[in-house]
C-alpha cells in the first residue's frame, strides 16, 4: 500500500535493527485519513468472506479495526490486555508475551462478543514475532469462531511471525512489510 | 443524541446505582457505524472552532476520537496509560485515579504530539467523577495548548464531574446524560 509505505519512510523512526517506531501516525498520534485508506484495504480484501466480526487488541489496533469494520459493516472487538472490574468471568483468556514491552499479559474476550457462529477477520497494528496474532488465534479458536485471515498494517518480514503463521494455513495479508531496517533504512519487500 | 440513547437503553446493563455496562458497542465490542455518528455530532459541535488536535485516552475513546478526526481533518493522540519503553522521555505525565477500576495510572502525552499551537477537543467515552478529564486537561495545560473543549459520549450527570468541569469554565458536549440508575432504570436528562 503505496500511501502507507510513503508514511512509514517519511515518519517512522529506526530505533534499532528491530525496532520502527511509528508513533506520529498509528501508535500514539493517529492520522485518520490513513486509518480509512487503510480500513478500505482490508474491506477490499475481505469483502466476499462473510465476515461477521472484526477481532483487535487495544490500543492500537482500535483505529485500523474500526474502519474496516465500519466498511464491512461489522461489529469489532478489541481483546482486552487486563481483566476489568466490571467483567471478571464468562471471558475466553489468553497469555501473550510482547519483546517489545518484555512483558507478559493477560488477553481477555468476553463470551458475550465471540461465538461459534463468527467469521473472523483478525486486526492488528504489527506483526513481528506473531505472539500477539497467535494470541487472538487461541481466543478465537476457544470459541469455536472460523479465522478468515489476518490483516496487518506493518509486518516486520525479518522476523519470523508472518512466516510462522502462513507456513500453518492461515491466511495473513500486510499492507506493507518492512523487509529491513539494517543501517537505520526502511527497506521493503 | 436519539440513536445513542436508543442504543443505550436496549443495550445498556446497569450493574449497580453507579456502574453502567455498554461493552456490547463502545467499551469491549464497538459498533462502528454508532462510532461514525458519534463523530459527525462531535464534529458538527466543534466544526468553527479552529480544532488543530483531538485528545484521547487508550483504549475507549479511540474508536469515538479518530471518527471525530476524520471529519475535522485532524491528527487523534491517545494519551497512554503506562510508559512505553520505547517512549521513555520527552513526555508530559500526570496521575489519574480511576474510581471504577480502583486504580491510579500515569497518563503520557509525548512532546512531540501536543505543542502550544495546538487549539485541542477533548474526547472521551465517559464522564463520572471527571478524573479522566481533569488529567487530559493537565496534561493540555503542560504543554501550552488552548483547550476548545471536552466531546464525552456518555455523561454520568448524577455524578459530579460534568458539573465541576462546567463551573471552572470548561465547554463540556456530552452526547448522552445519564441522570439516573436508580432501580436498574436508565434515565436521561
Amino acid at each position: 500500500m503505496k500511501a502507507l509505505q510513503d508514511k512509514i519512510v517519511n515518519e517512522g523512526k529506526v530505533i534499532s535493527e528491530g525496532v520502527l517506531k511509528v508513533d506520529s501516525f498509528l501508535n500514539h498520534q493517529i492520522d485518520p485519513q490513513l486509518m480509512k485508506k487503510i480500513g478500505q484495504e482490508f474491506a477490499e480484501l475481505y469483502k466476499n468472506e462473510g465476515i461477521t466480526k472484526i477481532l483487535t487488541i487495544e490500543s492500537s489496533g482500535i483505529a485500523p479495526a474500526v474502519m474496516a469494520g465500519l466498511l464491512l459493516e461489522v461489529p469489532v472487538v478489541f481483546a482486552r490486555k487486563s481483566k476489568s472490574v466490571t467483567l471478571i468471568d464468562n471471558l475466553y483468556t489468553t497469555e501473550v508475551y510482547s519483546f517489545t514491552k518484555k512483558v507478559t499479559s493477560t488477553l481477555t474476550v468476553s463470551k458475550d462478543y465471540l461465538t461459534e457462529d463468527d467469521v473472523v477477520l483478525v486486526i492488528d497494528d504489527f506483526l513481528a514475532n506473531g505472539e500477539a496474532a497467535k494470541g487472538l488465534i487461541h481466543l478465537i479458536e476457544q470459541a469455536g469462531a472460523t479465522i478468515s485471515g489476518i490483516g496487518i498494517v506493518i509486518e516486520k518480514g525479518f522476523q519470523q511471525g508472518g512466516q510462522v503463521l502462513r507456513d500453518k494455513g492461515y491466511r495473513v495479508d500486510s499492507l506493507a512489510i518492512v523487509s529491513s531496517l539494517e543501517n537505520k533504512e526502511i527497506q521493503f519487500s
